[in-house]
């Protein structure tokens, strides 16, 4: 299985960064920004040369920071000529968890992604709540 | 309303970065990183001299990238020290709603951190789904 990030800025580099000061080095994981001085296009193509790299086949799921900005619409415009999977709103938990589940070879990209979306809401905690740290103002 | 960002590595700057190319520069704001050289006591420390320079008190929200790491760790040291919120799993969607929310200025931490928590979920798309993009392998 393989990953591609698209991002404003740094965040999917740093999230991919970050990833591995956990889980350590991976493989079969590219990650790419869009900077305030860069055309979509440009962007677009970066991910189009990335998924040729990865093969261009069902085992690659691209991973997005934000509902309907212009990195997901450049992911968005390949889905019509790629068989890759899209998921949105990206967040560290569930990164790690993309790289731990790949461990097992048997589920494809769909079976990823859809456990991923399956957990994904439990991962935001309010933590004040968690803790019994309901403070009185 | 004062924002406090804490990831492993760079994520937390970055998350800070991509959010102010969309919604521009933002005031009341500070990102902080834990690097592979680093102790978590001196992550600990400058987390909580940002939380002093924004005066202590109830309207500071810290928000973390991953239940029960190190910098989570770090952020819940000082909730006994200061009636901070402390939510984790931070998503770029989230951070730009935290942006956007406090510009209410009726609204304290724990309603903003409620109204984050709720709509949440809701920032993880299948995008494949949501587009009816249902490949066949």
């Amino acid at each position: 299985m393989k990953y591609i990030f698209v991002s404003h800025g740094d965040l999917a580099k740093s999230i991919l960064g970050s990833a591995q000061m956990i889980v350590g080095e991976q493989s079969d994981a590219k990650a790419f920004g869009l900077y305030p001085t860069d055309d979509i296009g440009g962007l677009k193509d970066q991910i189009k040369q990335a998924i040729e790299e990865f093969g261009g086949k069902e085992d690659i799921i691209c991973f997005t920071d934000l509902f309907s900005g212009s990195p997901f619409n450049a992911v968005v415009a390949l889905m019509g000529d790629y068989p890759i999977r899209h998921i949105t709103g990206m967040n560290l938990p569930m990164v790690l968890e993309a790289f731990m589940i790949r461990m097992n070879d048997e589920m494809t990209a769909e079976d990823i992604s859809t456990k991923l979306l399956s957990q994904a809401p439990e991962t935001f905690i309010d933590v004040n709540n968690y803790l019994g740290v309901n403070l009185e103002e």
